[in-house]
C-alpha cells in the first residue's frame, strides 16, 4: 500500500439514498482495498435514476475538488444490461461509473485524456463472474476499480481503450444571447428551491439590468438574495456559475412550479 | 496512540437521523479518544426503534467491511432500562451496542468468539455514574468503548464475559424449499421499493424459471431489472444474496404495499 | 503541509441539506488546501435559515468535540449583505462563519479568547473579488479559512480584530427557579419528537418529584423513557443537559404540537 498521503480522494455520487446502507457498503468495499476511508460524499440523494440531476451535480462539483480526485458516480438505470462500465482519466482527475451520460457535464469542464471499458474482472470485487451481482455494480465493480485507481493503478490495466468521442453524452438545449434577450433552460432545482439555468453568469452583464421581463413577470436582477424583501423573487448570478432565479429566504420553486428542462427567456423590456 | 494505519475502522448504524447532530457528537466522542474520525456510516436512517431494519442492515453490510471493523450499532428502545450493553468479538470484526437482538443477523454470518457485558465504567465517557446520561448511551458508553477497541484494548477490560448463547436474538420465520414452491418472508424494503425476501439466491435456480406464480400474479424471474419493461414487476437474485421482488425503474412497494414480515410463496405453476 | 496527525478537525454544520452536493463542494475546497478530508459532519439538515436550530446544535455538540476542533457553521440568511464573516478562537476550539448569532450558544459554554472579521481575501478561495460568489461564502470564504486554521494559521492573518462584546448574539428567555415552579422555554425539538427546554437538569432535583403539573396535565418525572408505558409522556433529565419532555417509543411533539420558543411552566402541585 502507498503512504496514506499519496492515496487519491474518491468523491461519491449515487442515487442510493442513505437509508439502506448501500453507500456504507461501497465505502467498505473501498476500505477493504485501500485500508482507509479516502472518500468524500457529493450526494446520495439524486432522485432515483435521474441522470440529469446526477450530471448537474458532478459538473458543478468538479471544479472544487483536489487535483487527482476520482469521481465515483453511480446512477445506473441500465445496470446489468449491455451498457458499459467505464473509467475516464482527465487532466484534472478521474471518473468511474456507467457509460450512460452521467459524466457528460464533466466532459464539458474537465479535459479528458483517455477512457477504458471496465472489462478486466481482475480488479472487481470478485474475479469470478459467478459472484458478480447483476444489480449492484457500484459495490462489485465501480467501488473496487475506484479504490485501485486511488492507489495508482494504471488505466490500461482496467480494460480496453474506448474513444472519448464514443462515450454516451446528454446535452441540454444550449443558451442563446440575442440583442435584448437571453434564452436558456432550467438545468437544476436545488434544496432551497433556487432555479438554476444554463445561461452563464458572464452573459448577463451586458444584457440584464434593473428589472427583467420573464414572460409577463418583472423580476429584479440583483447582486444577492437580500437585495429584495423576504419572499420576493429575484434573478442573480448564481454561485454555480449560471443565472439563477431565487426568492429571498424562500423557495422560488414553490412560487413557480417549474421542471428541469423548462425553457426560459429573459428580456430587458416587455415583449410586445 | 497507535500509528493511524493501525486504528480499526468503526462502522456506525443508528436510528438517530442526521438532523440533530447526535451522530456528529458520537464521532466527536470517538475522535476525542482516537484522535481521528476513523468512522464509516452505514446508515442513521433506521426508522426510530426499528430493530428489524437495523438487524437487516448490519447483516447485509458485514460481509463487505474490512477485517477487524467495529460495528457500532445503536437502535436502543430500552436505553436506561436493564437491557445490557455488550461488545462481541467475532473472527471477522466486533460489535458494540445494546443486547436487544440488533446484532442477531450478524451472528448468523460472522463467527462469534467472545462477548462481554459493558459494566466497566473506566472506558465510558465519564467514569462517574453522576454524569452518565440515561438516554444517550451511544455517546456516553458505546462510542467511547468502540473507540478504545479501535485502538486495540483487549475485550476483557470492558466487563464480565457473557455466554454467546445468552445474547438476545431475533429470528425470522425460516424460508422453505419444496418440490415446486419456495416460501419465505419479506425481510426488508429498500429505498428503491425493492422487496427483499429471506429466500437465499441459490435456492432459486432449481425451482424458478420463466414466469413465477405468486398467488394469482405471474411475475417473470429475470437476471436484471432491465429484462422487463419500465414499471413492470420482476423477481431476481438480489445483490444482498436473497430473492428480491422489484420493478424496473420503479418501486415494487408502490404497487404491492407489503410490510416487512409478510409471507411470500412462489410457485412454478398456478396453484389449483 | 503539517503531518496529518497535527491537522485540526473541522466540524461542519449547515442548512444546505445533502441533496445538492454543496457540502461535498465545501469539503472539496477544504481538501484542496489541507490534502485530506479532516471533517466531521454535525448536521446539514438545519431547517433553511433557522438560526435558532443551528445555534442549539452547535451549543449541544461543542462539549463533545476534541480540543482544537474548528466549528464551521453556515446558516446564513444574510449572505452577500453587509453581515460580517468572523473567526473566533476559544480556549476549547474555533468558530468560523457568519456573525449573525449562530455561534451565540457556543459563546455561553466555551471561553472566547479573540475574534477577527474575515476581511483578508488572501485566505479565501480566490483572492480576486471578481470570482467571489455573493451567495456561497461557505465554499468561497468560510471553508478555505477553516482549512487554513486547521493547518495552524494564526488568527490575526485572517483580518481585523473584533471585540467579543460586539459579536451578534441571540438570547432565549432565561429559565427561572421558584419555590415550587420551574419556568423556561422550548429551545429545540429533535428527530424523535423530544421537546428540549432551556431548564438545566440540575435545577430539577430539588423541585420535581413524582408527577409534575404542566398546566392541567400531570406528567411523571422519571429517569428514563421506559419508566412509562409506550406512548406515554414523561419529563426527564435529558442527555443534552436540560429537562426534556418525551414520550416512550413515540413522539412527544406529535401529541403536543409545540413550537421552539414556547414557554413552559412546571409545578409540583396543581395551580389553583
Amino acid at each position: 500500500m502507498l503512504h496514506k498521503d499519496k492515496i487519491k480522494l474518491i468523491a461519491l455520487l449515487t442515487d442510493f439514498g442513505l437509508r439502506d446502507g448501500y453507500v456504507g457498503i461501497m465505502k467498505g468495499a473501498i476500505a477493504t482495498i485501500t485500508g482507509s476511508v479516502n472518500c468524500l460524499d457529493l450526494t446520495h440523494d439524486i432522485p432515483p435514476q435521474d441522470l440529469w440531476a446526477g450530471r448537474f451535480c458532478l459538473l458543478n462539483a468538479a471544479p472544487y475538488l483536489p487535483t487527482g480526485t476520482i469521481l465515483l458516480g453511480v446512477v445506473d438505470p441500465g445496470v446489468g444490461s449491455k451498457r458499459r462500465g467505464i473509467a475516464i482519466a482527465f487532466k484534472e482527475g478521474f471518473f468511474v461509473g456507467p457509460d450512460n451520460g452521467l459524466v457528460s457535464g464533466v466532459l464539458e469542464v474537465w479535459e479528458p485524456i483517455t477512457a477504458v471499458e471496465l472489462n478486466n474482472p481482475q480488479y472487481w470485487r470478485s474475479p469470478s463472474q459467478q459472484n458478480l451481482s447483476q444489480t449492484f455494480h457500484g459495490r462489485d465493480i465501480f467501488a473496487p476499480v475506484a479504490a485501485h485507481l486511488s492507489l495508482g493503478l494504471p488505466m490500461h490495466e482496467l480494460g480496453n481503450t474506448v474513444a472519448i468521442a464514443d462515450l454516451v453524452t446528454m446535452q441540454l438545449t444550449p443558451h442563446q444571447v440575442e440583442a435584448s434577450q437571453l434564452t436558456g433552460t432550467i438545468q437544476h432545482i436545488d434544496h432551497f428551491g433556487n432555479l438554476i439555468t444554463n445561461i452563464p453568469n458572464n452573459c448577463a452583464c451586458h444584457i440584464l439590468q434593473g428589472k427583467v421581463w420573464w414572460g409577463d413577470r418583472q423580476i429584479p436582477f440583483v447582486k444577492t438574495y437580500s437585495d429584495v424583501s423576504p419572499g420576493a423573487l429575484c434573478i442573480l448570478q448564481g454561485s454555480h456559475g449560471w443565472l439563477e432565479i431565487s426568492a429571498n429566504q424562500a423557495s422560488a420553486q414553490n412560487q413557480l412550479q417549474l421542471k428541469v428542462g423548462a425553457a426560459i427567456a429573459l428580456q430587458t423590456s416587455a415583449q410586445t
